[in-house]
């Protein structure tokens, strides 16, 4: 698993005597490395010095270092300063706010502000439902966590949460053009939360929740969707199981099975596993057997939890009773949401034949997709750089689009398979293949599909 | 008072055939109307029938329906529609998200979202301070209200407030390009919005509080900066003393008059009245003489609000206990933020030679303008139509701008009374004059004296 990626680009600026071959020397030292250059750049040329800014991708922090060694050692080289490309995208923010009014004249100011705005406001003051009509609740959403269980880093707080936040605003806007705000809330308490939310709730069209760990996220997202009469999608749960129902019905489609006959897999019960869970079998699936971090989920430890409840009650194993590689024998479908390395290439080669294995640990795969290519028919996983991306980005932009156009206030499952629809539908027959299951994520259709299921589906 | 304005433009589409002379035809009856055309467009000539849009301004909504109606009257005439300019302006709102990362690739989604984005978290965890650096905090305020005063329409809510926190947000990015976003809470509950804002806070560098009734705004602003580690700024009450002040600073300078020895009424002593009060006696008045809605203030009646026991025990009467035609007998100076009309022009001829009003209720001042003009030496208002506007627009982007640069955790009057002399310094010796005392709020050297001077202060 050890490639190189641009989350780990890093810009070295290098200067030498211009006699010494530097850009051969810097290229070779580059690739002894292990590593590729992305850009090279003659920043400057004085007397008889160059210098060289030159780009490459690394494996990781470590591999940056060791990148940065191999050309420090190198005596003809001398290394100035080592610029972290993906630090420097960060500094002081990726969001900002824009006006969408002239300001240039007092006549501007007088619209825009005082006291032309006055009248807007006894407007809505008189008729609140021209709130959405009026203001930017037309067309904002919040991307609310607590940073309780933030991408793999587990439970960093909301601070740390923020530049995922800022970033899922940017994907918002660029993919559906809908504003989203970042809420990062200082507190985990869940009666904190909900009622955080439904005080900030005024300002928008719907609620994004997002990495608020399992199993509190299935209380404040259903409490919310109670009292707030905008709706609430926790994408951790929802936009990853409309993702994986779309790339599995076209896998299915492509090795010829069916839903409701598959044996399938799960390996992780947590917000997205459950929410998988209940996609699939909403969408007809029949035989779902889960592994959580304690192995087999087969009975209700008497735990509170409805969603795990839920579970138990819809995917039982039967008798069955063995460990996950006892269940992947003859199983046709996996589904990973959970941890790296939980299966070996024997668990593939013993499934069933024209298997589906979708293993999205996130950034580490539950096993190495090229060793799983070895023996199942479509492999897929969240990585970019691998084919079949299941990546939540195909879902979340085209289901808000469509919820606020069509100023939806409860959002239902049938919702949800039919935004599964639209995303498998953007890829033809023609183009369906083992490679490419699911759409490009820059593939301008797919928030126009997924926009136009939400809005036809109420 | 009943001149027209911007905050009133309409735009009607009117049809009428070529021959009719239709744009002499239109152009009369709105000058009949008692309005003036600000354009006027031919926007389609079919056959004999030609089709224009004019514009202008009225005084009021029913002057518009007035307008309108003038025109429909004129046989020859046929209008099509009207259209409010102010409200086709606020449609889906007034403001939007914009990111500043480029997001048309891959290796760009791999730095501004994941796997790159996780380095940046995982640096904040480590190391919170660098939250500054790394998100949208270095550069963002938060404008949180709960809609319990807004500008002259009182408690109208969250809501109905929207509008005007948009609006504010605009001039922030507009006049110093400081990211703000509305946050209109939903609860009028002081402690709810306390632990709100509390809660919301990792995101924001400072947090801008509007239009919150006093007296319960002194409280919130004052146990938030006790609780926050970012600078907290009630404009209504600071950014309206910081603009009184620079604008009494150089009307002073004018009459040759000295702050110290100058009687003072003020009318209005709720935020705005006691922050402009307080900001006077810091930069050495010594006599304010101050009227709220139940006449003289000179004693306290037993209320728990710390801001009225600062008052009374500040500005006191002495032994005068006269209304407030009385009190404006030989006043230097009037200072109202109070309400439409509670002046006549006798109250304005018996002040003191080379007085100095400031009528600055809104929309409606306490004294026409014209009238106090008549009497007073400088006359200045809150209005956008009359000279000497004192909007607080002078103020609160360059205090935040200021703020957010030198990473300012606490703000001090002594900040404040620098921010007023930075804002009266921007009117040059030569081109001060009766009706020049505040700068235009579109000279841009303002919000950068007043940043240089908060970031000085410290």
């Amino acid at each position: 698993m050890a490639s190189t990626s641009p989350g780990y680009g890093i810009t070295i600026r290098v200067d030498a005597p211009a006699s010494a071959q530097p850009v051969s020397e810097i290229t070779q030292a580059i690739l002894a490395a292990g590593a590729s250059i992305t850009a090279l750049d003659v920043v400057e040329s004085v007397l008889d010095r160059v210098v060289i800014d030159v780009t490459c991708d690394a494996i990781d922090a470590e591999h940056a270092e060791a990148i940065t060694a191999a050309l420090s050692e190198n005596k003809n080289l001398n290394v100035r300063k080592v610029s972290d490309r993906t630090f420097l995208l960060h500094l002081g923010g990726k969001i900002e706010i824009a006006s969408k009014v002239p300001l240039k004249t007092r006549d501007d100011l007088s619209r825009a502000y005082t006291p032309g705005v006055a009248r807007i406001c006894q407007a809505i003051a008189k008729d609140p439902s021209d709130l959405r009509r009026l203001t930017i609740k037309r067309n904002t959403v919040a991307v609310v966590t607590d940073g309780s269980a933030v991408l793999g880093l587990g439970n960093i707080g909301p601070g740390a949460a923020l530049p995922v936040m800022e970033g899922k605003a940017a994907l918002f806007k660029r993919f559906a053009d809908v504003d989203a705000w970042p809420v990062c809330l200082d507190t985990q308490d869940v009666e904190e939360i909900i009622r955080t939310v439904q005080i900030i709730a005024p300002v928008y069209g719907g609620i994004n929740l997002e990495d608020i760990s399992a199993p509190r996220c299935f209380e404040i997202e259903a409490r919310l969707r109670d009292l707030l009469d905008i709706p609430v999608f926790h994408d951790d749960q929802h936009g990853t199981a409309i993702v994986v129902l779309a790339a599995l019905t076209n896998a299915l489609k492509l090795v010829k099975k069916d839903l409701k006959s598959t044996k399938i897999v799960l390996s992780g019960v947590g917000a997205a596993g459950t929410a998988v869970a209940r996609l699939l079998i909403a969408n007809g699936a029949k035989n779902i057997i889960g592994f959580g971090k304690d192995g087999l989920i087969f009975e209700d430890k008497g735990e509170s939890d409805p969603m795990r409840k839920w579970f138990v009650e819809n995917c039982s194993p039967g008798a069955f009773r063995g460990d996950l590689s006892a269940a992947m024998k003859g199983a046709d479908v996996f589904i990973g949401l959970s941890a790296p390395n939980v299966l070996v290439e024997a668990d593939i080669k013993s499934m069933a034949k024209d298997a589906i294995v979708f293993a999205l640990a996130n950034p580490d795969p539950e096993i190495d997709p090229a060793l799983a290519r070895k023996h199942a028919a479509v492999v897929a996983t969240g990585r970019s750089d691998h084919p079949n991306q299941i990546n939540n980005v195909l879902a979340f932009p085209g289901i808000f689009r469509g919820l606020l156009d069509a100023h939806i206030t409860k959002i239902t499952d049938n919702m949800l398979v039919l935004a599964a629809e639209a995303i498998a539908s953007c890829v033809s027959s023609e183009q369906l293949n083992a490679n490419f299951i699911v759409p490009s994520v820059f593939d301008p259709t797919v928030s126009q599909k997924v926009a136009a299921a939400v809005k036809k589906s109420v």
